[in-house]
């Protein structure tokens, strides 16, 4: 993490008031430890999530969090499609990241492990969004590990190394 | 709610002829009591309202809502997904926010819960599109509490504030 | 309806071959009797529908019409969803309206009942084509009506207007 | 069929590896009867057909086709889902028709009924691409008739002209 | 394979954290007996391919490489669905190719198996990223023989040759 740049990237936190979590509140947390700038907008659910992120990254953002919890209903699941989809014709538009971070209500067994995960995942896809602007090595070197935001890490495929070894010549 | 502003900002609202309740009348009179002016247009079904609110936003409209009515045949919510998919497209073309106000003919069990169901998710959201304009920090205020148009709010996790001040140094 | 306007508006009517009933026939006659002019290209199947009804939009018409037939199978409802959302995209390039009448192979349980319904379908959203460009009050007069094309209107919800009175001050 | 015209319109035909029928052969040899260009290009499967597409129609060429096989597993009819959304992008960006021919390698009993299949399919697709170009009156002329390719035709629907003259007038 | 171009193509590398194997050292290792350069980019998860690949191609990449792992579970398999549009997007932003190279990890009975399949598809892809930018007609030369990619070949129908026969001349 250096500060040597003059103006530090701007990173836009886009959440929502759907949300049984303030997720908003957990990145700008976990951003105060990074040399960037925030912007945060909040807007009523996830499908006002792309636009939100289009316009703050057209505003100068260099990268934008989409934020949002997605109900437990099935009308829900297709509401979380739309606005991923939204979000991936937003990042189209600005030729920008949009690092989306949705929590299904029914993840988890109880409040307590809901409030756990909103919290390990908004803060893992955080840093991940402030590295990707101040160190994008970071995530070659850590390539096909298996690594998760919201839950333990699963790790690579023991296998990894003789494959590629036995393999590397052949075609 | 300021009224300082030269030009208040304009909302169009767009409903159908489908639907079974009057939503675009909800939404103006519901926007009656907010500094915006308001301009109308009605559409035939839920896949004419996204090119409607494009044409209107492109027209010099601030927001747009959305406002239709959802089937019960299996047919009806494949139209919603594509109705919901092409307003994502029209915020991506346009830059602005889209409120999507779209009932389900069978979330009530009555014709008059339908009624009120109508009423209360059509009015919340005529609230929520004028004070995106008026007021966006109303919204950040109310981040993460569960807010919800058409039911009683759900509340916030009551593990956000012990979760956030426990892991806010770690990384 | 009137005929004052020195050039009459344009409607494209494209329909299909695959479909078993003529739509393109049906929507010319009963264009016949509005101030209105036409032009009609039939191409071979609904994924084709979309970038015809461009091409015309984009050559002048102010209208288009995307007439066809969904056939039974579960591939024939995967491409209707892909021949909509087709259509979207279509309605976005152009910012202008396309009206889409897809008729369902088995909405009608035997082949009079289906041609009646292609017929009624066809001739009402033709109407609605030209209302939309003659006479676009017509539609907010009869906003949450219940109208449907191809059937019977279901009517408008019975409560709508106490609920309206009893909310129209709350906030 | 004209061979007036100076320059003869240029036909792209895009197939695959994939697939277990030579598609582009049928088609060219299909089209050889025809005055029209060809150009081919095979590439790998077919979410690789929309931008080959729109790549030679963006270098000149009036029309093209996009031939593929979908495989029999769920997630190949996903990617055939997605390969056509694909097509309907690049006919949005080109503006130009893209005749988009999937054959199901489950849609026949056996190995020589594919192949048929295949191949009737892949031709009477060449023929229609030839004449969007060199007769589209051709189609009109066939409107409604239920025509298929790979398959029999259907026939129009019997009732057609009584319902059409019995309700010309009606509004 | 010829080295007489000047200058050589660039083939863009993405691939992900998410992913159990290292996918882009599979890639580069086997694109390093071609006459090609390479750039490397890992993101996050499988959302995040497309738009860095928009990136590197605008950036000046010929052929961008989609690497990415679809977990088991549901939402995962709807996540790929969203990153494969997400890809169709970028092409027709770019017109150039994407080579999606997505392993579902259940598509194996063990790890090892699993880890051969990570290497013998990613590497089957990369040579065809680089024959799709030196040797184009590799493709056309092998049309129709069913070529697979992390499985076997499955070949061309035996039918082929009598069927284009006996029919080429019909029309």
């Amino acid at each position: 993490m250096t500060s040597k740049q003059k103006i530090n990237p701007l990173i836009a936190i886009i959440d929502t008031t759907f949300s049984r979590f303030n997720m908003g509140n957990a990145a700008l947390q976990e951003l105060a430890a990074f040399d960037v700038r925030t912007v945060r907008v909040t807007v009523p659910g996830i499908k006002d999530l792309a636009v939100e992120c289009k316009r703050q990254l057209d505003d100068g953002a260099d990268i934008a969090m989409a934020l949002g919890m997605v109900g437990g209903a099935k009308i829900d699941r297709q509401c979380a499609h739309e606005a991923s989809l939204g979000i991936q014709m937003a990042k189209m538009a600005t030729s920008k990241h949009i690092i989306e971070v949705f929590v299904h209500e029914n993840e988890a067994r109880n409040e307590n492990e809901l409030s756990a995960l909103f919290d390990d995942r908004t803060r893992k896809h955080a840093r991940n969004a402030a590295r990707m602007l101040l160190e994008p090595q970071w995530f070659t070197n850590r390539a096909g590990l298996g690594l998760r935001q919201g839950r333990d890490d699963v790790g690579g495929l023991s296998e990894n190394q003789n494959v590629n070894k036995k393999r590397s010549q052949t075609k």
